[in-house]
């Protein structure tokens, strides 16, 4: 089964405003193995809306707009719908009444452009909206489904889940699409396909898809069956032969950012953590910080941009800096050592290096950057050099570090 | 003149991808006064391609699509644009031999599929693509212009903004819309919008919207004009009104942030800045640092998450946390009174609350955050009460800090 998603409202054609619903609607399709195969956004003009759901009935299997439902003269849904379909629209009596009622409740005089919230398709059933006045309508044609909701998220979602949803799986047989995403921080998208490219193609049931961004890559296995256990259980075998191939580089494949894990691990270990930033300049102790309880794990963190604050505050020896440069193994190794002895924590990590654009040298050029890790008599020190901007460099630095922690307190290679 | 963009791939049918590309080229065709009229998403699949181009083509005087120019079998955009304009694919030699080059010059010999970027529809040009290996291409057709980009935004931007944008100017006649971006940090959206919607809607001539996020109001003042200069002289007198009913709280209105609005009066003034922060854990440091030329002003950071770290870094006494809590105005105010005195900076910044979801009592709610400002002989202290959950309580935290030391520099009233 196939559909097609219509977005309707001149303000989505705007940098202004996003269009949320089709995301939500796509998920939740997916999810019972319908596949949104378009998605239009269009603006409050009858002509082009007309012509879109034209064309989406004659593609697709089940077609769902949102917005366009309201009592303006820019929601112009309705009347296209209806053209397309070569069908009129009916005042619907009850709706009527049942508008009017609403608007006496808040004790307000309907005003004459409301009624036309009252108009169904013919043939069509209303789908009640108990959270606006601009009901939902649901036309059955040549066994194709045709679906008008409301605009605002919190009209549309349950009217979609409770009226729409059930009635889509039905007809797609009861099957859904499962995805499991399996991360890994340690590697490049390159080395990850080519390590596992082999395995994965010859599972035919499971789809494999692989996104990356600096300093993470995902596999996200997809499979079909009658239940999530059921899919779960045609993906396992290929997982576990992923497992196999990449031994512990899987940080996670429950959905969980390697910050979440490492806090978890930190914590069921009894481990505590300090941090020491100079190019991440916070962004680390930010991560770590963005999810709740990191106080069970967080001793203190430090950033430490200027030279004399690596002294002051960490007690890297200033002749060092003098010799070697503050982004150099040396520094980032003292800084890792300060950090750890000052806070008493049980691990530390130290990030030194150049984020850019400016301070680079050949000899040190923009992306170069030391993580250091102390832990219980254990140090090491990577040297890496990231490509891309600012914010990859430090995004892809907090990556390693925390990769490198996961490591060291996992007793894995690094 | 009316656009249409289509976005190409079926990755971005999934909730793993989103199509930044529409929204970049949206606001740009905007800003040559030309309205995207319909988004199209649509997967790898050559009918339907064919059918989005055919469709669109008939009704817009501008059709760009992005993506589906790849060298993998999933890419098919150029086939489907052909047939949607009826036009035959022909080998371009000159593009091949380029391909072939750069696949050369990494050392790597090319593969029969890749042979398939050097295809330009019949008529149409070549668009070079100095970041990727597959070029762009352009056909103009009976009025109308069909733009072949590629998908990945560092390719697709730059051949947008050097080789169609100004094309696409020239036959819109050479009006623009320019929009003005006027941002407060220090009041709520309705406040805001009370005092200035009696004097921006007295301006027919500027269209001005207010957006607004926890911590942040935005006033989007756009006009049409012949030039920037000529939308920017009919916006002027309105932002003049508007800085005069709210003087001072304006922090900027070039597109500058409220952190780089700071950092800039920082490094100005000679001002150097220490940080110590609680439940924002590194956000303002890493807020401040994400932009170059941190170091200019920042002399150092600490993230104090437990108390015994305020007591060991900032020396708060361990007494007054015991008798007012660490989450406290008096806290608050030691902790910056602290980082000021060991940093040595002009000035520091404390911050410390409850950022929640859990931690929260009645006396102290989550959201209850105390921000502190230890200047040059002058002291100040908010207390706040933020809503939404631990993101945007967090953020607002630093929004808050941030303001508070803008108005304690230049001098305005907190």
């Amino acid at each position: 089964m196939r559909a097609e998603i219509l977005a309707v409202g001149s303000e989505l054609l705007t940098p202004l405003r996003s269009d949320t619903n089709s995301l939500h609607l796509t998920e939740r399709l997916r999810a019972v193995g319908v596949e949104v195969a378009m998605r239009v956004t269009v603006g409050d003009d009858v002509a082009l809306l007309e012509a879109a759901f034209r064309g989406a009935l004659e593609r697709a299997d089940v077609v769902i707009s949102t917005g366009g439902l309201g009592p303006t003269e820019d929601d112009l849904t309705r009347e296209a719908a209806a053209a397309a379909l070569g069908r009129e629209l009916l005042r619907d009596p009850g709706i009527l009444e049942r508008l009017e009622a609403r608007f006496a409740r808040y004790g307000r005089v309907m005003t004459p452009n409301n009624a036309k919230q009252a108009d169904l398709i013919a043939g069509g059933r209303e789908l009640e909206n108990p959270r606006g006045t601009a009901p939902g309508q649901l036309v059955e044609t040549e066994g194709r489904m045709l679906v008008l909701l409301p605009g605002p998220p919190r009209e549309m979602e349950p009217l979609f889940e409770g009226e729409v949803l059930p009635r889509i799986r039905e007809r797609a047989g009861g099957t859904l699409l499962h995805t499991r995403v399996m991360r890994i921080a340690s590697m490049g998208e390159s080395a990850v396909d080519d390590a596992l490219a082999p395995i994965y193609r010859r599972y035919v049931a499971v789809s494999t898809t692989i996104l990356s961004q600096p300093g993470q890559v995902e596999l996200h296995l997809t499979a079909r069956g009658g239940s999530r256990d059921e899919a779960e259980a045609a993906i396992e075998p290929l997982a576990e032969e992923l497992r196999r191939r990449l031994p512990g580089s899987f940080y996670s494949e429950d959905g969980r950012e390697l910050p979440e894990v490492v806090a978890e691990l930190l914590v069921a270990r009894g481990e505590t953590l300090a941090l020491a930033e100079s190019c991440t300049g916070g962004l680390l102790a930010e991560r770590l910080t963005a999810l709740p309880g990191a106080s069970r794990f967080l001793e203190q963190g430090w950033v430490t941009y200027s030279n004399r604050s690596k002294t002051e505050l960490l007690g890297v020896p200033p002749e060092l800096i003098e010799s070697r440069g503050a982004v150099s193994e040396e520094v980032a190794r003292e800084m890792a050592r300060g950090a750890r002895r000052r806070s008493g924590a049980s691990r530390a990590i130290a990030i030194t290096g150049i984020a850019g654009p400016d301070g680079g040298t050949e000899a040190k050029p923009v992306g170069l950057v030391y993580v250091a890790l102390a832990g219980d008599g254990s140090e090491t020190v990577q040297e890496r050099r990231f490509l891309g901007g600012r914010r990859p460099v430090r995004f892809q630095s907090t990556q390693t570090a925390l990769e490198m922690l996961r490591r060291q307190v996992l007793g894995l290679e690094s």
